[in-house]
């Protein structure tokens, strides 16, 4: 694939998702301007044929597409526009003409809304949130859920099939890229709370929870959800890929979404509260099928010695 | 694959899955005796190249192995004592050493005490709840999830293997087939209620709902219940492959269950209230995706013309 505009790209946050896209993007052939906070991960990745910038306004004055793969809303506030808006980030030193993408989870109100505030810059703005995991992130496979106009689409569309094996396109301005993903992450809570609770039932009842797992992931009960993460309930390994804590955060947006709305999400609130209760209750940063510890009364697998 | 004790097998219950599970039966050899109350469809089966029986008293007094396909213990408990117990029923005219196969949903404590019942008439019993809608049990694909005494397994595994596609052995009692079986419904039910929640916080957001659907069937957040019932609110198609109704009653099933060992099932109780209030709201008999209609302020897809 050839670069479409530039060959320059800046990539913000080198978490778990954000390494595998910046290595994506320079296996594709872009010279590719990386920076985290943890300065000595972005001095690695300079090390293996990217180039490490020492703030986000360096980084934003030197591309014309930004990706921005950090947690949050609040983060991406400090990325664009410094701590408490003080000017020391990107979007103060991005060209006009230039793309902001961003990738992280959020309140799609506030996504659409910062759509208008950098065009308000001269700055064009990708809604991008990305899913898949680490491992599809590293390979290029990932997926990504974006909305943006057709002069933003049309200045990174090398840049973002560069970094996903599938680009879903769901508008043409801001918003629809981020109400999937918290659709998606409505589903995602749900489905691993109702996992834990299938699971703990069955426990409850003297049922094989092998067993119980093999049938049910034959069967119409099944969820992704359940297959991956009762794995590791069966396994008792509670080593986080993803927290508690994230579904928390995540679930709690899409409680945000929805009351903005006025708009009833029985299931959504119901599941919310099971993760604030494991994570209270002291498995905030354990994987999120540790929600199935609220269950009282029971006894989890053991690992296998 | 040869009868293993006796040809001739009972049948009662020619609904969805008993008519395509007599049709099984008789493509594997064996001489299949039915009873329905319609008595007309046991007449069109028995044309077919099977046996209509005219009370289950008389099926019983035949067979060596009685498959029950009604729709819940009621009707089970009608099945093998007659109305009110009156004594017209199969178990009254089954010969001692004879097998009563179980394939309703039904509360698994009542199950394991059915058992000891049928023990004390000298009868042997396999709980054996079915899955796989109608399509697969016409086919003998369809799933049976099931726990027995070695001595009943004995006399029936080539007809347990002819009905279905896999026979789940879980336990040597019974109790864990339709323990597996009320978990499976657990999930289903939570699912299809989740389902509709996400559908419908995404048309309450103006999102697309088919681009919905295509991303959420590829992403983590995607369940086989709503990969299959979303298609239907899709299509505007609530014709009832499983009605509203019959979730009310197995949601309300699973309740019962831990409700016997007190144990909390926070998401399975808000999705049976879900039903019971599409029920109520008068889509008891809709597919059970209708519960879709209990969200306030969306409009749903149309029929296509």
């Amino acid at each position: 694939m050839t670069p479409s505009v530039s060959s320059k790209v800046g990539l913000i946050g080198l978490g778990a998702m954000g390494s595998g896209m910046a290595a994506s993007l320079r296996r594709a052939g872009f010279e590719v301007y990386v920076f985290d906070v943890r300065r000595e991960v972005a001095e690695k990745f300079s090390k293996e044929g990217g180039y490490a910038c020492s703030s986000v306004a360096e980084l934003g004055a030197l591309c014309d597409v930004v990706v921005s793969v950090v947690v949050n809303a609040a983060q991406t506030e400090d990325v664009l526009f410094g701590p408490r808006g003080d000017g020391t980030g990107c979007a103060d030193t991005m060209r006009a003409g230039s793309v902001f993408v961003m990738c992280s989870t959020v309140d799609p109100n506030w996504s659409v809304a910062l759509e208008a505030r950098l065009e308000k810059l001269g700055l064009l703005y990708v809604d991008a949130p990305i899913s898949g995991g680490a491992a599809k992130a590293a390979s290029g496979e990932m997926t990504m859920m974006t909305a943006a106009k057709p002069d933003a689409y049309a200045k990174c569309e090398a840049i973002l099939d560069a970094m996903a094996g599938k680009v879903y396109k769901l508008g043409d301005h801001a918003g629809a890229g981020s109400k999937v993903k918290i659709i998606n992450q409505l589903l995602a809570g749900v489905h691993i709370a109702a996992a834990a609770e299938a699971m703990a039932l069955g426990l409850r009842e003297g049922v094989n929870p092998e067993a119980l797992y093999e049938v049910i992931t034959h069967s119409a009960g099944n969820s992704w959800m359940f297959e991956n993460r009762m794995a590791h309930v069966l396994a008792a390994d509670y080593t986080p890929l993803s927290a508690v804590d994230i579904f928390v955060k995540d679930l709690g947006l899409v409680l945000d979404l929805a009351r903005a709305s006025k708009f009833p999400l029985p299931l959504s609130s119901t599941a919310h509260q099971m993760f604030m209760q494991a994570s209270t209750a002291g498995f905030a940063k354990e994987d999120d099928s540790a929600v199935i510890k609220i269950f009282p009364g029971i006894e989890l697998p053991h690992a296998k010695k």
